[in-house]
């Protein structure tokens, strides 16, 4: 079959590669109906060292059981299935209370012998605990929607959930990525009543505001965080949900975090230390909060309003491509000529 | 009056300065009956530049309300009184949230004109909301206990509510310090089952299992991390209440806190930068919380039951100085040899 590896910053390769195969009694083999390139995927394209040895590319797909193995009890062939962005066994001490991405024999896609989701088929681990079937029949229609819960939707879904936003609250976001877009819809289905996206690219910041963005904030650093706060009456925003992972959305989130408020990173920091000292979080008592979503724990509640249309989330994608084009995906999302690349291989 | 002045790292002084006064209608006069030195006064005892001019120390006391301005309307001459270590409003937006540190119109004693605790009087500002009227008569037996409202039992107990310390939870507080073991009687009051403190002063420790500490660790760094683990089934705390304010205790408690768990910090962060990254508290997802108290917020909650002697943290206090030995109570403090050293003026 064909698979997408990276080599190293920018280069992105389709190359055949054996068909996976159930290895052991809990796996499962899907054959992959959509796949797409995340915001997270440009992190190592614009930073992995070069190497003989290609990286399995892709962690969100939708797709269809096509094997599994002896052990494997909820699933069979033929069923359509959504694949979370981290694998778990669902039975551990942490995947019991919803941490999956801390599952105790999970792990990531694309590494330890297991395959990427930018493919034509993808060998799934712990499939009982991994997947989650889609009752039949679903609408071609709907696989973009329902392919956002591999991650970005459970993702700004978590981001909202750990800051704890509730009823009347005023949120800030910070990134009109699809994570960032994800986080404005579901402080809006959460109850927020005033959502502030930080952004500067319109057309992402428009979708926000459909999304239910009731304030868009274009500037950035301190001009951004003079806006946020001119918007909050000095305060700041009780909630920041941070969809980026770069130091300065980290800075922008302590500039713009009220006293006593939450910020919630979904995005993957790329640095290690930062300020949290008396001057940042420790002396506004500002609490620090998020990580990599358990977006299993989240598929099954927000999967109802998404087949019967009641959210959109599929309108983060905005281009589609074959298998064959993934690496002028990542151009083009790199360049953020596209937000969001749906594979159909 | 006799006050504490600070002149620079470990040059304490007892002067004369003049009487407080009523300034402002909000504000009262208070006879202090008893301060104290806190573990925050060492950090400037460590490293305060030398001034010309000293620093008013003291932001702990009790006393008995001496005048009062013509605007204070619930508090009157001979009320006795708690002072919390922050003085605020108790009207603005933070305070109706009980985050009273954070209060629009607040501060700090021992600034901007406003003197210190270790002294024989202190003008209150905003008295109404600063000050807690204690109904009398007051037992002066529990003058230790109710002193430790003014700060670490508030602290302490700060340190487990933003922790959400709850019935069952497995809670490791670094720290010996009164803070430390103030947190260890809140986690209990709070339900925790098993209370792990990581100190090394076997009489203060002696004196957390007292508080409901159910083991001691006197290791420290790797050791005591891995220590905490294998109490923990190697899963580490839930809960994290850091009371110490150094970089080691810090990188401690990133060490042994569990997946999807919580730092609570409540020793004031001597650094500004940490490890926020993937691999500290990112990844799994661990929340970093706390600041300084809102003291104020818990008196009246904390009050009954060191009225009705349920529980006892006056016993923090090892050591009892007159005014004019204040300097010598410091010089204890940071050689270990007081555990916290109350003051009689």
């Amino acid at each position: 079959m064909r698979a997408t590896f990276m080599y190293g910053a920018g280069d992105v390769r389709i190359e055949e590669t054996p068909d996976p195969a159930i290895r052991q009694p809990t796996d499962a083999v899907v054959r992959v109906l959509r796949a797409c390139i995340c915001g997270s995927d440009l992190h190592p394209y614009h930073s992995l060292p070069s190497a003989p040895e290609g990286r399995p590319m892709g962690h969100e797909f939708i797709g269809v059981v096509e094997e599994v193995g002896s052990d494997v009890a909820t699933l069979r062939r033929g069923d359509f299935v959504i694949a979370p962005f981290a694998w778990s066994d669902g039975t551990c001490e942490f995947c019991r209370e919803g941490l999956q991405t801390s599952c105790l024999h999970g792990g990531f896609w694309g590494g330890n012998g297991i395959g990427g989701g930018q493919a034509e088929a993808v060998r799934v681990p712990l499939a009982d605990g991994t997947l989650v079937k889609v009752p039949e029949p679903v609408d071609e229609a709907l696989y973009p929607a329902l392919l956002t819960l591999s991650d970005v939707y459970g993702t700004g879904h978590h981001a909202a959930i750990r800051a704890g936003v509730t009823s009347g609250d005023t949120v800030a976001v910070i990134g009109d990525g699809a994570v960032g877009l994800m986080a404005v819809l579901s402080a809006k289905q959460l109850g927020a009543e005033r959502i502030i996206l930080m952004g500067r690219h319109t057309v992402r910041t428009d979708l926000g505001v459909e999304f239910g963005a009731t304030d868009v904030v274009a500037e950035r650093g301190e001009e951004g965080i003079a806006k946020v706060r001119e918007l909050t009456g000095g305060r700041g925003a009780a909630k920041v949900l941070e969809a980026v992972g770069h130091m300065p959305a980290y800075e922008q989130a302590v500039g713009i975090v009220r006293p006593g408020g939450v910020i919630s990173r979904v995005g993957v920091p790329q640095y290690d230390d930062a300020a949290v000292g008396f001057a940042s979080l420790f002396g506004p008592n500002v609490t620090l909060t998020g990580g990599p979503a358990p977006v299993r724990a989240y598929i099954e509640e927000l999967l109802p309003a998404v087949l019967d249309g009641t959210v959109q989330p599929g309108k983060v994608f905005d281009r589609t491509v074959g298998l064959d084009e993934v690496p002028e995906g990542y151009k083009a999302m790199d360049a953020r000529e596209a937000l969001k690349v749906l594979v159909r291989p």
